[in-house]
């Protein structure tokens, strides 16, 4: 079971607590990750997805309702089991484990095609997107604190945005995995964590009076 | 008629050099635009694109043969028409004319919707991506001269990677595009071009041995 940023990776065996109801939750959104992994977001289809959780159409469909219904719900779930920051002492410390983390759930070809899958999606769907944008909100807040305590050590000036340091960090990877086809490697990862980490020292990210 | 980075945003009624044939491919390539601008990728069809550019529905079929070949052309276009890079002497200013231009095309209503239907596009398309790729390897190609220049100046290190840093400037803008809904303001564009000067300037891409 590998950590990545959308939580741990559940095989299909993994148990999570709860009744009957989470059981058929957890089953429907694994197996629209999974669709999503492997087709992309064109061709989710809920009778395909109910089969595949082996539920009832109509659980899904009265559950869900949309396609839209249940990206939404995917990525509510992936923000409520996504992993917490870890602390190092050091900005560059926390940086680099915070681009770690991304890199490896980029480059993880189910959560990064998945990831790829609710990018698209969100897109075309306002829905889609408002969920998107709540999981990147969760992810910058859990990492926001780094930034704060650097500022803290005296390592960044004061009034430094956190929240666009973290930015700063993960953009740098979602623009190589979406516009080019080079490798979402270590190397990509460290580079993205010292380029925002200098940057921050250097006062690019300190609010505007 | 505004300079975007595809190119200059050619109205309805203006016309490109070249006989018939480039008559009818800057027509469908307008309407491809058109559509994938208002509706996304997953409404385009090519019978639709055909109607709108006033153009045979089996002329469309014979050259572009699929929706794919389609958006691989109309970024094909979208790179040989994309504006050349300004030139001010110094390494933040040639990065914040880079990002400018940036964010007015993706702050653009049509042109930003276009950059996010071809993205979600290079997806699910294994081709589609490839013509990506090849967008936005033509775009930091035209960049890269002035961050060389910056080295020659001294700005920046020797054996700083120029690729990387103009990928640097432009990846804050698309991940806030794609995964916030804050807004691609000027303050944005301005930022991105000094944290990646700042980085640059500390050595964060320089090559590794």
């Amino acid at each position: 079971m590998e950590l990545t940023e959308a939580g741990p990776e559940a095989g299909p065996g993994t148990t999570r607590p709860g009744g009957r109801t989470a059981r058929v939750r957890a089953a429907v959104l694994r197996a629209a990750g999974d669709v999503l992994a492997e087709q992309g977001f064109a061709h989710l289809d809920l009778a395909d997805i109910a089969r595949r959780a082996e539920v009832g159409k109509t659980t899904v469909y009265r559950r869900w309702g949309s396609v839209t219904g249940l990206v939404t719900d995917l990525l509510l779930d992936m923000a409520q089991q996504s992993v917490p920051r870890t602390e190092t002492g050091s900005l560059l410390g926390d940086l680099k484990a915070n681009t770690g983390l991304v890199r490896r759930t980029l480059a993880d070809p189910r959560q990064g095609a998945l990831f790829k899958a609710v990018i698209a999606a969100a897109t075309c769907d306002p829905k889609a997107a408002e969920a998107l944008h709540g999981f990147y909100a969760v992810r910058v807040e859990e990492w926001a604190p780094c930034v704060e305590q650097a500022a803290a050590r005296g390592e960044v000036p004061g009034g430094t945005d956190a929240h666009e340091v973290i930015r700063a960090a993960s953009a740098p990877l979602y623009y190589r995995l979406l516009t080019t086809a080079l490798p979402l490697d270590e190397a990509a990862a460290d580079r993205a964590a010292t380029a925002a980490a200098a940057a921050a020292r250097a006062g690019a990210y300190v609010r505007e009076a």
